[in-house]
């Protein structure tokens, strides 16, 4: 690729923008031009992010949101702004001709009136959700290849969905009764000034939330029941842990017949084949969040307990860069014609 | 009680050891009397926590374990040292007519072979497991207020035990379906120095640990077995949080009829009345693990997910508090003829 | 004291209301009988704050503030109001006859013109600076015993005076050449919702603020001023730590001789003699904020450096305990006529 | 550069071997190609750091220390051991003809006395002592260049020296009245099994330690003192954190006359030109350790105090990126001829 891909970000301020920018200071194909806030146009990224100071991206002046001038500039706009706020702005750019990576909710529900149910807020752009690709690489790799618009998954669901596909395509565990009990980092709360996200409300402590109907739900239960052939109901259950970064998803299930860890093991390692983001771990290692902090690495491990029969999935991104900004690059590049990991950190930040 | 009860603690430089000494700063009815330390002995006690410094409790000389004159000088004494090591002690002070409360595993298992099974060393005191009482006082407080000698109970069981009893009571719950997804604070892995324990290795990163067969699992198993008046067996799995102190477990079950929330609630609250140190939380309210830092309360979520017909129930303590020492305390006090709560902090650390 | 003492709290819903409200459940002889908050009048205070659930002081229901309410109800009132606020809610309290624990700033710079220059706000009620007791006990015990009105000490402040006093009333330091490098915990900065406060921007961070003219100067100069019987100007400088609570001082001085560091230890001890809360720790031994948390101790490390000439003061506190609440009760039993230390906890919370 | 460097790297199982195997995935000219460690010999870096999982670096085997061996496979070898150690390795690789970074003190301080005094041990390769360069590339870009063996700076002593260098070299400054107040994240304490250095007895709370003769001051003392042309004795203090990764220094200065912030901000802004890798931050702010994290960045922020005609200083670092292993790749970039900057993350890990 000769040309840089030309790429903007609609919405800078929050976690997922402040990553996105992160990014795509290595990235040698693709250019940030545009960056865009309501509240902060005007400034340059280093003023709101001292981490960017002395770095070329640093030097960039964020403007207003004007789709127009986005069309004109870039080649590739990612949306990093709350539901409901995407889907217009999606849909005026694809008209406009610019691909888009929308990190929002908007385009992954397939079925409009599942969306309307679970997130409140009417679907006036349902006319695109077919042609939305949900962008997950590991399992619609050639439909993102040749998309406008990618629905990025959302961090509970990438972490849900990557632990538990070769479970269901294998036809290893029972459909009914999955359990998925996922910790969060405090980032997957957003950058709004809250109370309860506060520092001396957060540190030093763990606690359950959003008990029993996470909107992540119907997320999961259509991209599982895709996997699994059949409609999937699960119980999925979301904590709050006291770090900056990374999900770890504990996923109960029950083995269908007496299945072998051994062959567990070699059916995800086959499934993941030529896949190198998701990473198998060897048998009896089990996924830790910092292993995999500031990457777009999904590591799984896998715990076949005899006295009850189930599989235990464990399974481990970081929900800011797999979760959301670093995928959302992994669909750009593949979008644009580059290669899956152009730019993409590698090294975990350890410790 | 006008007289002053005297104890005594084998094995004061762990957590609970720390914890403990740290309790009995307000007590004013028990007396601390003895400590005792095979590697710190001579030294006061402010020389090896110097939160003790100008406290009276600081100037105690830590001893020799000698259960001569631990006996001699004290009332009861409690065993803050490894299982295995605790059985031996405690049978030769029980000797000496000194009652004893083991924070140690070795009198929770009333079967000997399961106890040497799962902590794979053999029983050599298996006499006393008939007569050790399990020190869990909401479900067993006449036999303590009877005892000579208290199996105190771990730190996990008794936040899955107090979370289930009411449920397995009441026969709300299938008995061959429960998950515990446990999640407990680095002070359980207590205070030996190991590179896993580091504050590099535990900040800022989550992970599941000791999958699928946690030394807990056989005590949980045989106390909710006892209270569900059959054979239960458990998943029990458990992830270490970057806190100090508090575990939470989430509870998963399914429930036997379509039993509503509301009469869940009504009977845990009965289950619990006059038990002033559990807490069923409001409908609606989930626990957080500040909520009981430092404390010996225990608070309990209830949520019903109709779309999967299961109960969730959330259960937090502080691991070392309530889990280990405050609730050894609980025991001393009662076989003691104290009232329980005597010298019990009431006011969680917040934040 | 054979009547309880009835306390009222203005201002519940901060950090220094919470740990008030915390601090009064263990008080045998003072009880709070109202608390107010505009903003959650009509809840409970188990309400807003789980941790008192089930605690007869859950029970109680925040009301709005009304100072002909308090005046019939309490015989003391804490302020725990932003500064400016505070001054005419006192004012309007001493007149109907209550007594008062200001936790603001509005009376602790006794001269009018300097807090206005430092606050940036008129003091519309300048009258009562003189009557104003600065309520640092180990420094002004007998006008507290006496007091209407307790200015009580900023957190930073308790922790450098406490650290000086010594030092300045026995000339062992220049005046005009000490440095505090102060560190405090994120609680210091309230409970607002502030984005600089999120658990994300201050988790696994450091950082100097406020340089280089923090408002708590002019009250440690004020003080220090006053013992060293010379006006003092300090370069007193703050940092943000990502602990809960703890403020730690550096305190660097130069040694108007070549005093030893015996000598020095033996002028604080003997300073303190009597003072229990402050501990002046074995030479050789320096402060920790987690030896100190949940208490209103102050301890005190001192080092001399001969290749400086130098003396360092290390000065540990809890600021919203010692800094704030704890040292507000302190006050509070004293102008009550009960004893300095009623109800305060004195086990710091390890680990 | 068309060949690829090859490196070696004796000690990988400390945080400084870690981080520099971490910096290496993303280094294309450079190539890791023989790690050592004694204990941990025969396993793959994978095995010892899942983070490695799937990496190419993951399956190199970790070899047992053998300077022939090192020698015939690298250019350049990095010393990650402690000091006295790394004295006899270097030399013997020397004499290899192999190129060396040593990341220990052996060869940071000139003078044989001075280290002996405060390393207490015998310098056993004094001679190589006019010959090491001491690794500051911002000081000694060009002896760097034509070194043989670098004596990589301490994470203490890089933060204090680029932070006064302007100041000194301007003359801007008092040199007998420089006090820095220093401190750093936990990873600096390194990773060996201790009590202290455990998550329960960092995390929340703060300390100072080392006071007041820490050994990093002669290292700082050799270098301000040619900066400043005259013999410079301060006082250095240093305090724990608990964070992973992050040295924040405070320095107190006085000034000689009355120099203003903008001529100070010109001079600072001038003598770093050229040299990105140090950020002076435009007036008015104040770094953070998160804005540095996982960088070579020293980031450093200036305040004057008209009240004490002080200038304060502070500096910020990644104390195991800058402070050790990327400042070490930094200098062997330049001694095997490549940019300094090659595989270097410019990224901030934010949050």
């Amino acid at each position: 690729m000769s040309q840089t891909i030309k790429a903007g970000l609609v919405g800078v301020t929050g976690y997922t923008g402040m990553e996105l920018a992160r990014l795509m200071i290595h990235h040698s194909s693709m250019e940030l031009v545009r960056v865009t806030s309501r509240s902060e146009a005007g400034k340059t990224l280093a003023d709101i992010y001292p981490f960017l100071n002395r770095l070329p991206l640093g030097n960039l002046v964020i403007t207003q949101p004007d789709p127009k001038d986005l069309a004109e500039e870039c080649d590739v706009v990612f949306l990093a702004v709350p539901h409901k706020t995407a889907m217009e702005i999606a849909a005026t750019l694809l008209e406009e001709g610019v691909k888009v990576v929308d990190l929002s909710a908007d385009f992954r529900i397939n079925d409009k009136a599942t969306y309307e149910q679970w997130y409140d807020v009417e679907h006036t752009r349902s006319e695109l959700l077919t042609e939305a690709v949900y962008g997950l690489p590991e399992l619609y790799l050639d439909q993102i290849m040749g998309a406008r618009l990618i629905a990025n998954p959302g961090c509970y669901p990438t972490s849900s969905i990557l632990g538990l596909a070769p479970a269901l395509t294998n036809k290893f565990i029972e459909t009914d009764d999955i359990v998925i009990d996922a910790k969060s980092g405090a980032s997957g709360a957003g950058r709004g000034a809250k109370v309860g996200s506060l520092f001396c409300e957060v540190a030093d402590s763990f606690k359950a939330y959003g008990l029993p109907s996470h909107r992540h739900t119907p997320e999961i239960e259509q991209e599982i029941s895709k996997l699994g052939k059949t409609d999937i109901t699960v119980s999925f259950n979301t904590h709050l842990l006291p770090i900056d970064r990374g999900i770890l998803s504990t996923i109960y299930t029950k083995l269908t017949a007496d299945t072998s860890l051994d062959d567990i093991h070699t059916a995800y390692t086959e499934f993941y084949a030529g896949k190198p983001m998701v990473r198998v771990l060897p048998k009896g290692q089990l996924p830790e969040t910092r292993f995999v902090r500031g990457t777009v690495f999904c590591d799984i491990g896998l715990v076949v307990d005899p006295r009850t029969n189930r599989l235990i999935i464990l399974s481990a991104i970081d929900n800011l860069c797999r979760g959301a900004s670093g995928q959302a690059l992994m669909n750009a590049n593949l979008i644009c014609g580059l290669d899956i990991d152009e730019g993409l950190p590698m090294a975990p930040m350890m410790p």
